[in-house]
């Protein structure tokens, strides 16, 4: 018997998130700068925020989880000082991890007297069972902003490549919204897929992928409409 | 004595997240598109981008939450189905979990014995400490999700006004950075400062944050221009 989690490869999640976001938004922006009528401002707009949003997604990934790092590393230092200066109130909380599970005190002071033992394993326990803090990996960051980046670049890229390749702006929109519509159910539901979830749930998840493509794109759309007429 | 932990409402920081975010893409691409010398045009790609940038945003965020909750709920089901018809499996993960903070498996019998009397709060228990999940609030769904949304759109728009307000573009530009530089160096520190941080990695974030902006209105303008000039 072994429990089925979602312990799928991180870098498949993260991939698969920067390309779904990647799908969205520069879509949308080409598709409200093409009813302008000229494919080059199309291309010169969406390369721009393309380049832009995938610095800004890849780095501020990094930069957040190297937060998270900081942050892990001050508790566990603070919880370090604590078990040392007031070693009594730690154990309090230990009491105070168990209680809302109905587990009574005399049953919980063994468990306090063996953790006492070593003052590293308390310290780990206080941050696993009090903080709910996970210890951060430093390499998975690199590597994890780098994917989300990159795969932020390519989700926003192929809806683009129509405009590369057909010269007229209004052919171009219609083969980029088929393209993307196919990518937005496809990725929807590989992203619901990864994280767990029955097959059912999964293929609202494409259609409510779906959704946020096509309200995101007819805003821009109505948005450069109105005010080109105005 | 009690802990300091970093209970700060999640409002205000999904408020700092969007904000911080809103920042940096529309205004790298604005700072980009103004390099073409139209305001119009300025105007358009960005808030188009604005739009459709905070509509993915938030409703993203609001699509993720909901695929945590019922993630949740799916894990809560098979726990509850595990309690009932494999109890000593389940028995054994109560042990697996305090081995590696060197607790011997006599003293976590009193513990796994109470823990049994009420299935209820066994199962809560597993949810907690053997997979790590917190059961996420429904209304913070709905709040984290406008809240990220709108905040993204106001730090979007702020660097716009001056494309509105002043008819030279190259100036409009210009205040547009000096706006952004100042904002982005105070939401940087804010930021950091919301999650816990020391004043010292408060103000290396601020720089980190203003970098990423730097760094995406730089991709952004080279983009414009490159292509402009071919």
């Amino acid at each position: 018997h072994h429990e089925k989690h979602t312990e799928h490869g991180a870098v498949v999640r993260d991939a698969i998130i920067g390309f779904a976001d990647g799908l969205t938004v520069p879509f949308a922006l080409t598709a409200g700068l093409s009813s302008i009528g000229s494919s080059k401002l199309v291309i010169i707009g969406g390369l721009a925020e393309l380049f832009a949003g995938s610095i800004s997604m890849g780095l501020g990934a990094y930069l957040a989880a190297l937060t998270e790092k900081k942050h892990y590393e001050v508790e566990e230092e603070r919880e370090r000082r604590e078990v040392e200066e007031m070693p009594e109130a730690e154990e309090e909380e230990i009491y105070e991890i168990f209680q809302p599970y109905g587990v009574k005190r005399e049953t919980v002071r063994g468990v306090v007297e063996e953790l006492k033992e070593d003052k590293e394993s308390w310290v780990r326990f206080m941050m696993q069972f009090e903080l709910n803090l996970v210890k951060p990996k430093v390499s998975r960051l690199y590597i994890s902003a780098l994917v989300m980046g990159l795969s932020y670049l390519l989700g926003g890229l192929i809806p683009m490549i129509p405009y590369f390749a057909i010269p007229n702006v209004t052919k171009a929109l219609f083969v980029s919204i088929g393209i993307t519509v196919v990518m937005l159910l496809s990725f929807g539901y590989v992203k619901a897929i990864v994280t767990g979830t029955t097959r059912k749930a999964a293929v609202w998840s494409a259609f409510q992928t779906l959704a946020v493509g096509v309200l995101a794109a007819a805003a821009s759309y109505g948005i450069v409409r109105g005010i080109d007429k105005a």
